[in-house]
């Protein structure tokens, strides 16, 4: 493979999280060590930098500086959720020209890769040479092929911690606010609910019930499977997607503003729980009380996973890696190596097989009554929410005798 | 003083904190130097435990357990919101003299300590020897006298902490998600709320805007404030209090069921962010997305203060001290001694005086136009939350030449 020599850019785009800039850095410092990168550039506010002109040298920062975006939450050099028009692409290689680009990287989700992979299909169609390689980059763990994405994790784990507290917390009030429902993100997929199940050490403990949107909301199982936690505990925690649906598809509470509708076309969800807890206080006469955490659990890196933030460096080091041996086309994916202990390695998916693609929860994650996950589930997500959980005191109960 | 010979007992009440174990484990622990108290015994879901004679030995626990209570969030003997009726406190003596308890200490907020005083006049009027003291715990931090009150650090640390990533975020996203308006406890006081202002580094980072109930919300001055805010930066973070009222004191929203108001008649709060992202939505025309952690950020370890860990430790210890050598019918207040930098030492005030009492946000500390806080709030608070928060890297602006 020739050397290709020339300017390196890369973007941001979707919902930043907590190891999105991890993975800038790793791309980077791995560009840093190439003599085929002559610069790196940042497009500030992801491709809508790249179509303004607008871009942050990031070969001229502070090393230290690029060594803390390890550990420093959301998007450096700025997000987007912009869909490039088509009359749009023309202006896009002239600036690849312009800017003697000659490596193109962006980190996202399924709408960003194939953002990528229409650039890149441009340039290749003009002869302009040049190398896309597309970062895995989505809380909601939804794109296909990779093993899980970067970002999963660190949701997963704040999830899993605030999902035990509130465990803790509902056990101690539970006789007075008897009912919690927490809604977690998501949108149309389960893996981020999923996760809250990891809060689970004993039969008993929070969550009792999971519902995903991979399965159909029925408010009367809902109600019967509540009823049935609250008269063995007295109490009950639920974990529930922002994107829950009814067995027409439809989602339980969504935003009809089309203010609140996308370039892309998804509408803005949320308000799920609270309306269950209108449900249980409607169907079961207790009282219920919701949290939505919201993007606070996108960006959190006091309860960032270890394993997330190594492994969203390592995608975006390989990706450069790759680019420079001459790869193109490609998204990195995390790889699971096989046996007893969790260790992941990276590779690499064509950009055409992850675009617009999504992975659901499969059945075998989740529970037939539809309300919980499978222990097959538990044995996927540990790993990958990084070290042990702060450990917690637990009281006997040695009674008193008079 | 004579020396009074018995047992204790101790509970926890009202809403679950990071660090009202903590309390608990500084009263057992000084409980058992004291030859004064042969039994520790905790009430199972507060005084509710006391009438149903449902206690757990504290003595004979696991010293390490009681030692791990230091860093458990919740309350591990449970709490409870019970409102003690008329015709009750018969029984509770009874009990109290049936157990032989000598001191009695009640962990909890206004509603708490009044019920910490009348078990104690009871006492009083019946010739019983017994001394009650109260333990301070709010995250409202609303208690009168007091400095301020153990839990307040913590959530003021984790709202901290969430409110800077929430900055990061909509910096890096809000040219699509253009408003974040983050909901916090508080109820009818805005010191929780106040505590997000903590998360400002620089003149223009978040929070932007910064309303608390003890002003009345204005719909025309919000509008006009975002307004301003998003036009200079483009984005705009705004935190509000679950309480807002507006200019009849009117709460702006709360439930209206019965089912969500408790036996001291306090209505259930929540929903004020949602509502305010649709009075965005339909003033400005610009999109606003809302996070309500709800009671997440009540009960997290994770962000605990380490000051407020220890001050709640003391506190619980102090309150057993005073107890043992004679005091009774106080609560036990923390108090910053004078001089540049932070110390905490503990007092004691007369339950009377604290009993039902509500400390709201002085004028001094928030600002005139009514949208944020004061420079003399921040000093007040910052030593509260306890060591540095972490360290975030920021990309320098170097452009890009060509």
């Amino acid at each position: 493979m020739a050397k290709l020599k020339g300017n390196l850019v890369i973007g941001q785009s979707g919902g930043p999280t907590a190891v999105i800039s991890s993975s800038l850095a790793g791309a980077v410092q791995e560009a840093m060590k190439h003599d085929e990168i002559t610069g790196a550039y940042g497009m500030v506010h992801g491709i809508m930098g790249l179509i303004n002109e607008d871009f942050i040298d990031l070969g001229k920062q502070d090393p230290a500086v690029i060594e803390g975006l390890r550990r420093t939450p959301s998007a450096a050099i700025g997000s987007c959720r912009y869909k490039v028009a088509e009359d749009e692409y023309g202006k896009i290689l002239e600036i690849l020209e312009k800017y003697n680009i000659r490596y193109f990287f962006y980190i996202g989700g399924n709408d960003s890769q194939d953002t990528a992979k229409k650039i890149s299909a441009l340039a290749r169609d003009k002869k302009y040479d040049m190398r896309a390689i597309g970062i895995p980059k989505t809380v909601d763990n939804d794109l296909p092929i990779t093993d899980h994405c970067p970002g999963y994790g660190s949701v997963a784990r704040w999830l899993t911690i605030a999902t035990r507290d509130a465990g803790l917390d509902t056990e101690a009030i539970g006789i007075v606010d008897n009912v919690k429902v927490i809604e977690t993100m998501g949108r149309n997929t389960g893996w981020i609910t999923a996760a809250t199940a990891l809060a689970k050490e004993r039969e008993d403990d929070a969550p009792h019930l999971v519902y995903l949107p991979e399965k159909a909301f029925d408010e009367e199982n809902f109600l019967a499977d509540v009823d049935a936690v609250y008269s063995k505990l007295g109490y009950c925690v639920i974990t529930v997607c922002e994107g829950l649906v009814d067995k027409d598809g439809e989602y339980l509470t969504a935003s009809s503003r089309s203010l609140d509708t996308d370039k892309f076309g998804h509408r803005q969800l949320g308000g799920v729980a609270q309306y269950l807890c209108d449900v249980v206080a409607n169907g079961l006469k207790i009282k219920a009380r919701w949290d939505k955490p919201g993007t606070i659990q996108r960006v959190s890196i006091v309860c960032a996973s270890s394993a997330d933030l190594e492994e969203a460096y390592m995608a975006g080091q390989m990706a450069v890696r790759h680019a420079v041996e001459g790869k193109t086309d490609y998204m990195v994916t995390l790889v699971r190596e096989p046996g007893a202990e969790y260790k992941c390695t990276t590779g690499l998916v064509e950009l055409e097989k992850v675009a617009l693609g999504t992975k659901i929860v499969p059945d075998e994650f989740i529970n037939e009554a539809g309300n919980g996950v499978t222990d097959a589930f538990i044995k996927y997500a540990r790993p990958l929410i990084g070290g042990p959980l702060p450990e917690y005191a637990r009281l006997k109960k040695i009674p008193v005798k008079v």
